[in-house]
């Protein structure tokens, strides 16, 4: 499950300025199992209690990252690295989808380290900041308001990163239950046809059709065997109700 | 682009606590064109500064988002209703990958109001208002550290979403029916639990427990408006024949 981990993921923040951010990526490193969160000229500190307390579990990923005087620098040792933008003015760069971006970062055979660069809150990666990534990618958001917060934008590239990374959880349904073996089905169908007549909402002519639609609910529900054991239950207690006020009542 | 502004997608959030989380997310709804921020018994106050201030140009959401007093209330207009889940004591409810909820969310032919719930930051939601969800989905994160701030999960689950919108929606089970709406399923559990109660099937301290049983069967089945009608027929007629019994026997 814990799929990043097998990779040497790095996030690198250029210029993070709010403290608010800062502690919120460090929690989502921990939560996508990033190596390592790299730092480049922070104008914050990575010390400030308001990070600290938006990091949560993220606290120990906070202290040990690494401060950086220059982003060329802080990605020196990865041989993939992409660089995210919100900017429209990125000029002649091409800018990728999330899927093309990722899937390659991740596509290396061998395990080298990738860096993920994000920008600064107000203005994003200069475009020679842009021009040292491998790949640049971005986020489609509302033409009439795109800006993403940096802590969103990093949510949102780490899950998209972990989507890539081998697996998207299957649904559960019916995986662990074997649904119910159709003899059961249809002796529960006989059973609550007869009773349906005798309490009169089924009508000869109609009862087909309206037990087929019932049929059909069980069959999208991949009905189980403990759940027709339940209605059967329900249909004998309502016979013996009935039963009981003819007995009681003679 | 602007994708989800054709969808009628609404955020309801259960029980927010954190006026940055508050705020954020209103700033993602602008970011991701939602139409409607919901609030159910929020523990902070959405004109808190902190939470304008977080929100930037989503000031305008968060002023207009509307309070309810149950999560009942503020999806009884959808009839598409997704739920986030983060807990792993979710018991057999069923959870989904985001895909298979979102994409069944937004595949109504026709444009019907959706609604994505989020629960508590420490707590989530509970399993009763998981039940009150056509599909639950979770995102998958690190095992050692699952949980999401609140904003972060809000951020992943529209970009999917936005990601979906744009293109095929591929159905899963039954995309040109519309399943019930969650007032109908519950009206008609409460209704099935008195009977069920008056027939001595249900005791007082197991009802919950076997409803919810039921409740499980009927969101796998994506039930539809008028299979529960049909069964409600089946209440009505029974409580008819239990009374005739009487009254014909004095």
């Amino acid at each position: 499950m814990i799929v990043l981990k097998q990779k040497q993921i790095n996030i690198v923040l250029v210029e993070p300025k709010g403290t608010i951010n800062l502690g919120s990526v460090a929690r989502l490193c921990e939560n996508f199992g990033v190596n390592e969160l790299r730092l480049v000229s922070p104008k914050c500190d990575p010390n400030d209690s308001e990070a600290t307390r938006m990091a949560v579990r993220g606290q120990k990923i906070l202290k040990q990252s690494t401060i950086y005087s220059s982003l060329l620098e802080a990605i020196s040792d990865c041989p993939r690295v992409v660089a995210t933008c919100g900017r429209k003015d990125h000029g002649e760069i091409p800018i990728n989808s999330p899927k093309e971006a990722l899937q390659w970062a991740i596509s290396s055979k061998v395990d080298v380290p990738i860096a993920i660069i994000f920008g600064r809150e107000d203005r994003g990666l200069t475009n020679q900041e842009l021009l040292l990534a491998n790949k640049v990618l971005t986020l489609q958001t509302s033409p009439s308001y795109p800006s993403l917060n940096l802590s969103h934008s990093v949510a949102i590239v780490l899950h998209e990163l972990n989507r890539f990374n081998g697996k998207e959880s299957k649904s559960t349904i019916s995986s662990s239950h074997n649904p119910a073996l159709p003899i059961q089905i249809d002796d529960f169908i006989e059973d609550a046809k007869e009773l349906l007549l005798e309490i009169e909402f089924l009508l000869d002519h109609t009862s087909q059709a309206r037990m087929n639609k019932l049929k059909m609910l069980l069959q999208r529900a991949e009905v189980r065997s403990e759940e027709i054991q339940l209605m059967r239950g329900v249909i004998r207690q309502a016979r013996w109700a009935l039963n009981k006020k003819d007995s009681t009542n003679p």
